[in-house]
């Protein structure tokens, strides 16, 4: 039969997220999800939303929750951008900036190369150090993209390197991804103002457990979010729902509850590091909610395996340079006990 | 200043949605909103999901939403993709099976040429006959797309013009967009069994009153689903947030509900068609939850402003052919009424 793909469709590699197993007593650590609920607030705003007007459309730019961000940031609303996750401003912003020459670690989110395919833009890698550290000085090209943390090295890098970044290549844009920010890592939004060529992209999927409800943002000066919003209007008018952005709202403003837990999440993961060590792992210095492990002569695929035969899921990426490191999402300290126990009685 | 927009940015033209005015009491007859609100047993889903297991990822296939589509249309899952709305699906099928030769009618969807763009996709438009309706023998080329009805026009084409399109482009993927068909179109979703190369794609935007939860769905055989699928985790692995799957379910399980509705915006809409053809009007013959009209003498664009004055908003585009229209969405029978009042005292 025909195969009907267009040729981009036909040669794409599509991003593979982390197993969404349908078992009910599973302890997931695969997709850095929050192991906390959202804040009585957040559920209150839930609760209180009036479903019988989901009969109209959205507001096409975020409507509350950009005024929200903008206030939070204190910036005015046109440096705010508002998207169905940060994976779909992403996405946007390679369309948006990049015509081609993006460079960003060769260890990273594994979705940017995927983008550039996606809009077909040339990109090149740039090999981590050996302790996976970025050597930002080599960073130089027409697109630059840099999670931080890194992911899945959970590593970051601090806001001098972020300017010397910045001002090294001011003709080009410069996207730092802060999914995980909130657990450690200094965040560049207060670098915005100041920048004209610095996009600065957000979630609420991690730091503010709510991933199922898909919130992202940008922040960046006018000409850039005018970028943003050019594509987003030529391929979505309203990817956020009504129900996102006065949740997402509700969420951010309510910075106390979900301080404490990003808190608590980075307690636990310095914890669970220090056992993990004292069992002759390596373990990455993270700054996130997660922790990239491996340990000498052991298998991580096998050690895997071990771990989901007791119910417990964690990441593993049969890629150069990685293939002996899991990502071990935190998750309550008592899940993060179990997991200890179960390494513990890992045979290999 | 620099720029710093890609090539592709800075060349797009992007799509225009109806204005949302925040305003509280107009009449907002211009982005063919349904004007009555989701079902009581969709309002209970909404109110009964819960919301703590935000924090957790999405299903990133629809989940219950999918089987329930599946189920209501009585093919496997693997016939069916969820997306965020329709506009998102019909985004993602350009990308993934047209490389180029495109067609569709001059006077459709404005989106259509928008997603072209975005992705580099060439395409030439068929001009409809004077009467508006589709010359459907002269649809030939590597991928054809058609609303149907037809928007803005609200004009319909029965299942033999979609088969004869299907048979004679069987090389061809042909996409149908039946976002308003429930108001009055004979769904072409019961060929997707027999034809390798039909895509249906649908909303629950306006015939179950959620615009404002983005919820969209294609129906066709799994090897095109796949395609769709290819290019979704290419860009976004979970556009559909939970509740968007829990009460999008919902709604579509609640079938006689949404039928009433629909039945009663035909009725409206057949009373307001006579009316306005009383006044004057020529009123095309609509098969959508809107009605497109014009009249011999008096400029669209200064009734439009009229209605406005009044804080009643119509949709008027300034395009070849279509300036002296306007599309008005049916809203309920009193606001109908105030439509026809303030339509009797326009002096123009």
């Amino acid at each position: 039969m025909q195969n009907y793909l267009s040729d981009k469709a036909a040669g794409l590699k599509p991003y593979t997220a982390g197993e969404q197993p349908k078992a009910k007593n599973i302890i997931k650590l695969n997709t850095n999800e929050n192991p906390y609920p959202p804040s009585p607030k957040t559920l209150d705003a839930y609760h209180h939303f009036d479903a019988s007007n989901l009969r109209l459309y959205p507001r096409p730019d975020g409507g509350e929750l950009r005024n929200t961000i903008a206030k939070i940031y204190d910036v005015p609303a046109s440096c705010v951008f508002c998207g169905n996750g940060s994976d779909e401003i992403l996405g946007f912003a390679f369309a948006a900036f990049f015509d081609g020459d993006v460079m960003f670690p060769d260890i990273t989110y594994s979705f940017y190369p995927v983008w550039a395919a996606l809009f077909g833009i040339t990109y090149s890698t740039l090999a981590l150090r050996d302790d996976f550290t970025i050597p930002v000085d080599r960073l130089c090209a027409k697109g630059i993209v840099l999670a931080n943390p890194n992911a899945p090295t959970g590593i970051a890098i601090g806001q001098g390197d972020i300017e010397d970044v910045l001002m090294r290549n001011r003709d080009s844009v410069v996207i730092v991804d802060e999914a995980y920010a909130a657990f450690g890592a200094q965040s560049a939004a207060c670098l915005v103002p100041e920048y004209p060529n610095l996009v600065v992209v957000n979630t609420l999927s991690k730091s503010h457990a709510l991933a199922g409800m898909r919130i992202g943002y940008a922040l960046a000066q006018p000409h850039l979010i005018d970028g943003l919003m050019r594509i987003k209007n030529s391929f979505n008018s309203y990817p956020l729902d009504a129900v996102a952005q006065c949740v997402g709202s509700a969420a951010l403003m309510d910075s106390d509850y979900y301080t404490d837990v990003a808190k608590k999440i980075a307690a636990t993961r310095d914890r669970v590091a220090a056992q993990l060590k004292i069992l002759g792992f390596t373990v990455l210095p993270s700054c996130a909610n997660f922790l990239f492990v491996t340990k000498q002569g052991m298998s991580a695929a096998a050690l895997k395996n071990h771990l989901e035969l007791g119910d417990i899921y964690v990441r593993h990426w049969d890629n150069p340079r990685i293939s002996e490191f899991l990502r071990i999402s935190i998750g309550t300290d008592r899940q993060m006990d179990t997991l200890i126990q179960k390494i513990k009685g890992f045979p290999g």
